[in-house]
């Protein structure tokens, strides 16, 4: 076809022989490579077809980051729909390659016309002579071993075997050992490549985590009523509290900025403009005399007690991650020395943030158009050393409030170095701006889940983060945060407590939960979603011990659950969920499935979640399963174990279901032995 | 940002400074060129976005094939969407490029952010101040006209006038001149290119045609019912037929293979195994040995009359279309030529065409494979032999059934040399290979809508033909075919024929007829999806002019379809198909709607349909009209005149229809003057 290739083709990227389309996992066809992380099974897929009714198949070869080279067979999906599927546990850290072949499967089109043939007695003769040919042809091709080859010809010489029936012989074409070699190495012809696509492979911690936050100032600050006066938590006090961190199952403790706090334009309590000497001030309005971004906060300790606090939680088995907020009070050492970092307006003042006519005066925004090439790599150098002190996780406040470019541009130099550090983005905005972020690097993302609590709404959420926006977009689902309080928490009860923590703990990896959470504290300030008396701008120091024995904690409840996290490898994934019918409008059911062949134990591991999304109601309904996602036989009968209670029932397709909101809202079931 | 851009970016299309993603039209984001045809009205659309609370703006940047640049100012789509649109109509054939321009709009954003302000009394002067900055930057920039930058520069000087209120000052930012001259040349920065895209488009056949299939060797056929011998229809019998088909108002003549066709194991009527002497033979059973391909059938007449039936029609306004089937009767030249270009079995004899167990011995399939330079050659020496005879629209047979490669190569081929050329894809099959077509090259495609019968189908497959899928994939709805005669046509009667034309003739820009649907020939083969007595088997003479006298003839019902057509350029259009709703389950109601910026009259034209699906009954219904897609004001009263009836009515947002299936299943109504 020399001829017809070197002359004619007038598009970069022609069709090939056999028609490859829409490959997945691809981020805009390939613009950015595909997210995946270090334990993860990466569903792969391809719309591959052909002219005719003649056989085809579909394999990813997939190149690992260290080299090793797999094949993976592809089925076909739904019917007419020409999408090709595998999925594959990527164990890697580092970037895959992979590539789909399409090939013309000329045993099975032989096989099947053959057998379609013999069974009308059409043909019979020329089939067992086909089917010769195209052995022997197959048995000589370079690449096949040996052994197979010979299995080939030995098949080869049986076909023709004239004083047997052609039934007969053709059911040597039957046995196990044949289906076994053509499996191995399959007779290909019209063999069809797609372009390479690429897989970034993350750490595990950039898709599965239990996140905590806590204001380190709060964890052991102290009021005296007689003098008035507070005194600060610091590293060394919050150290106290990651013992219960870690209790609960946590694995990564994020803290708000810890570094100096500026004084000019300070916000008090439940952010007024005015804030009185004992106020600490937000931990946002980053920057003072004592330092900016590279500093710690006085009142937190210095360089050498953040350094044991690292070591502390790192040795409890919790990563820190630090909160990269890229603004400055007006006390910021970069006013004085960089001003072109910031905007100056045309009466020579530097531009505060503002969202006209509201203004914050406390807080600098970057201009990163005056001297891009400054502000990169002073946040270079900030991010390079947090590294350099044992930070690994950053999340990053307010990304959508810089340029898109900007944190492609750090994230890959960062990650170029240092592959292992995770960015959070924190960005609640407008869907299009929040799945850049992810496309142009970031690990994680917060994401609406604070906001979708009806079942409609999760059912519909749940389904797009774990499916349409998983190749770029890794939700972290937090429960809650300091400056989102929402009207479900706030009337919800402890019940609602327990249910939005269930759902975020097991419809994804990674899940986060600011402290007092577990507290239920849901008092508003008045008209808005956020705590009263926010802890952004006061100390608050809490009673833990106090609250657990006063039952008015659901940390227990909290500590099943991470436990419940640990011990299922189907909950450490985030593309297999899956949603199950119910006949109720506030029951939601999804499971979670892992194939035996990709786990330790070697055992299916499968997890079935049914909740009563209404914090205010027992609930009855009946759940329809769908087996085949829980890796089950059409109508087969098991024992479901729920987790939370301890408790067994035998279930099938179809199983009635009660959930008392005030009692336990949600069961969690482990699927059992199939009776 | 030299060092940043040096050493930093690893991805070779990172983000821009402002995000511009999912860029439309395109096709699989630009591996093909996105399809259409001159006269077309293109929508543009791109998801454009910034960091922060700033104005942007986005554009498209068109270039013409004739290298004239356009720049087409997008509008904000739907609340946070992201999505920016405009329409540009494509006047000229050939290749269009187009870029899409994202850029921070400074004077939306100050003037924003100054009314805001000055609205509570906040930094007057200050805005004031950066006003004038911001008009004084501006009226420097290269590019500027004089004119422009005068108006800028005397903008800033009244805004410098202290002697004034600063409200009053800011009033003559909001003079219409000013807006001119903003709006003519904005003031730009953070100026982002998107990459470059390709729009292929075609002359304006390729979207716009009513096509009529017939037989010639029908149209004048007789039988002698003593010696009871036919003698064949010939073109220049043929020829007579063509005033009925112009003055019916089809401009396109599809003419099902003209060539020899082959004995050996010829079909008889109604597709059984043995053919009498009397038989014609189908004509995709082609070669004999009077020729192949670029042989004419000897009934038919020689080179010569078929060089006079293409004038007679052109002189009528009519195009032809040949029918290109590439397969062989076993008598075909090729057979003996070039026995490579079939499939030789394992017996040594030619494969002919099989689906197990079914065999269809009178057709020989390709071979693409076996030498594919002979073939690919051998075919475009053909297509080109037919362009020479006059000959530029080709209706491919069973396209699916060779290799989406070879077409995508013959198509390109034709096109580089002749642009003019059409090819209609006939493939019925599933949805990837019919679109993989359309990517291919293939100018226009069959559908499915002849199984798209009820309201609900329409809904949904008019809509995705208009819309999803109209950047590849050209729609010409054909109301039957000499292979389909659906269960709808069979028991609808006249009053189906009738409704399936309107829908085909006005919701898309190209429909087809085969002959004998005037006359709503609608006996079936007992149990099949076909006529009995196919036309593929026999002489099927008509008596048109009975039929037309007897009133058995809705052939002046597809008169006025094609006139409305004619007199309506916004039914000429694709991509403005706009549904409506309807309280009734069977009157499915669309619109069409042309702005005045795009007609030759400069008047807006709009055409709203409203139909009866079903059949067999009276239906009333209440029509809810969205107005802004028929250019009207919001609770507009305005006039209908109906196209078929000629009456008219006074219509609002809410209107009361009833449909008589049996006296007129449709209003086509031309939107008339607003009251």
């Amino acid at each position: 076809m020399s001829k017809v290739n070197q002359i004619s083709y007038r598009h970069a990227r022609p069709f090939g022989r056999l028609p490859i389309l829409s490959v997945s996992p691809a981020v805009e066809n390939g613009r950015w490579p595909a997210k995946a992380y270090a334990g993860e099974v990466v569903p792969f897929a391809a719309t591959v077809f052909r002219e005719g009714h003649d056989a085809l198949a579909a394999e990813v070869l997939l190149t690992s980051p260290t080299g090793t080279q797999t094949v993976h067979r592809m089925v076909a999906g739904a019917p007419g729909s020409d999408r090709w599927h595998t999925s594959v546990l990527l164990s890697e850290e580092g970037t895959y390659t992979f590539q789909i072949r399409a090939f013309a499967d000329d045993f099975e089109t032989w096989h099947h016309n053959a057998s379609v043939k013999l069974a009308v007695g059409v043909d019979e003769e020329l089939m067992m002579l086909e089917g010769i040919a195209l052995l022997t042809r197959a048995a000589a091709e370079k690449g096949r071993t040996a052994a197979n080859a010979r299995n080939l010809v030995e098949l080869a010489e049986k076909l023709g075997d004239t004083s047997r029936s052609a039934q007969s012989r053709f059911a040597e074409a039957e046995t196990k050992a044949i289906a076994k070699a053509i499996a191995n190495q399959p007779i290909r012809s019209l063999i069809t490549l797609s372009e390479d696509f690429e897989i970034k492979s993350e750490r595990s911690r950039s898709g599965v985590g239990a996140w905590y936050e806590f204001f380190p100032r709060s964890e052991g600050a102290k009021f005296d009523a007689k003098t008035k006066t507070w005194t600060s938590g610091t590293f060394k006090t919050a150290m106290k509290r990651l013992p219960a961190v870690a209790e609960m199952g946590f694995n990564v403790l994020y803290m708000p900025p810890i570094h100096p706090i500026g004084v000019a334009y300070r916000k008090g309590p439940n952010n007024t403009l005015t804030a009185g000497p004992q106020d600490p001030g937000s931990p946002w309005a980053i920057g003072s005399e004592a330092g900016g971004h590279d500093a710690i906060h006085p009142d937190l300790g210095t360089e050498k007690d953040f350094a044991a606090f690292v070591r502390a939680a790192n040795d409890r088995g919790i990563e820190i991650a630090l909160d990269f907020a890229l603004q400055a009070s007006p006390d910021h050492p970069w006013v004085r020395s960089n001003p072109e970092w910031f905007t100056t307006r045309a009466d020579g003042s530097i531009a505060y943030a503002e969202n006209p006519p509201k203004k914050y005066q406390d807080i600098f925004p970057i201009n990163f158009d005056n001297d891009p090439e400054g502000i990169y790599f002073e946040s270079l150098r900030i991010i390079k050393l947090w590294v350099s002190r044992g930070v690994k996780i950053f999340r990053v406040d307010n990304p959508h409030t810089k340029p898109v470019a900007f944190w492609e541009w750090l994230i890959n130099e960062v990650n170029a170095e240092f592959p292992e550090v995770v960015f959070l983005a924190e960005a609640f905005t407008r869907p299009a701006m929040m799945h850049a972020l992810g496309k142009a690097g970031f690990q994680q993302s917060y994401t609406y889940y604070t906001w979708r609590n009806t079942k409609a709404e999760l059912e519909s959420y749940l389904t797009e983060i774990s499916k349409a926006s998983s190749d770029f977009f890794r939700p972290n689902l937090w429960v809650s945060t300091p400056d989102i309080l929402t009207e479900y928490l706030q009337f919800g009860g402890p019940a609602a407590h327990k249910i939005r923590a269930a759902i975020a703990a097991t419809a994804s990896p990674s899940w986060g939960m600011y402290a007092g959470y577990e507290l239920c504290e849901s008092v508003a300030r008045p008209g808005a979603e956020e705590h009263i008396d926010s802890e952004k701008f006061e100390y608050r120091p809490r009673d833990w011990q106090a609250a657990e024995k006063g039952g008015r904690s659901i940390a227990p409840y909290i500590t099943k659950l991470n436990q419940i996290r640990a011990a299922h490898p189907a909950l450490r994934q985030l593309r297999n969920f899956e949603l199950h019918h119910t006949d109720d409008s506030a029951i939601i059911c999804y499971s979670k499935h892992l194939a035996a062949e990709h786990t330790e134990s070697g055992k299916a591991d499968t997890v079935l979640v049914v909740a009563n999304v209404d914090p205010h109601a027992v609930r009855e309904t009946t759940v329809h399963l769908n087996l085949a996602k829980l890796g089950l036989p059409e109508g087969a009968t098991f024992e479901v174990h729920d987790l939370i209670t301890g408790e067994t029932y035998k279930w099938s397709t179809d199983n009635y279901v009660r959930l008392d909101a005030f009692h336990e809202p949600a069961h969690i079931f482990k699927i059992g032995k199939v009776l």
